[in-house]
């Protein structure tokens, strides 16, 4: 413990996802004053027909965005 | 924010799940007090083998049901 | 299962409450096509300095609307 | 209710898994004071490419370790 | 890693949670195969008029229960 | 979204909560190429009587720790 989710869209690229722990693992340390040791993340993938903001499927948006 | 989570089953009728987002994000706006555009749900499929209720798992209930 | 969590500001007006996880377990039972006995909601009541909106507490985002 | 989600790495042995979530289900009904019928237990796999520990991507940690 | 969340009512016997997290640590460090040492378990509590089962919040089926 | 949701000890330093939740918006924006406004955190306290590490409540440890 700590533990930070971040629930979001998939993300291939594994250098940005290697600097993206590493930058909250340090936040999180610092914040928690607490060893990086200690600090796990857990990076939840959501595909855009499994998401809605404003009652419509980010899939909606993308497809009229698309016409 | 608000944020709902809906953990169940995957359901893979699209129509369905258009509509279930917009009753719910209508239904949390109006209790929140917040607009629409601000609530986000996302939508988490289970497998069966992965849950279970009452110690069983849904996989075993139903490969039960089907004997 | 399945399972609803409702993250957002606290809301007081039980009535609200009441009505609002009748119409979410009503909308999951016909999504999940599950009996509405099986639904769960969990209501998650966020303080405003605990949550932050593009980098910002709502805490500090109420504070400066009021001045 | 209650609710048990158990974040973890992808595990496929189906006969270790029947058992973790008895003992585990029986664990939370001795615990809550609730029959074991109304436990719910939901699995998360995570795969160490989405998961890291003191800043370190797990996928890496074995990556280096193989080494 | 893992990480073992709970949502549950509140229970104040602490003897009980000593066990508790015993017995899920021990199940847990089996099923993932990992040391206990790395078993992480978050205990949530939930007040009854926070959660619903069946539509209808816990707090007010207890009160028809007592009527 | 994206929505990162940090699982910790209650930190009473609001200008250290300032910061990091700047900090972690950043680096969520950067990673998931999306703008900074869409990117919500949120704060969760966990006291230590209700986390177990290596099947121990965090409180039980702190008690050994001082005797």
């Amino acid at each position: 413990m700590p533990i930070i989710t971040a629930e979001g869209p998939k993300i291939d690229d594994l250098e940005k996802r290697k600097e993206f722990v590493k930058t909250v693992t340090a936040a999180a340390s610092k914040y928690f004053n607490l060893p990086e040791e200690s600090i796990i993340i857990l990076i939840k993938e959501n595909s855009p027909e499994n998401v809605s903001v404003g009652g419509i499927l980010i899939s909606e948006k993308d497809t009229k965005n698309n016409d």
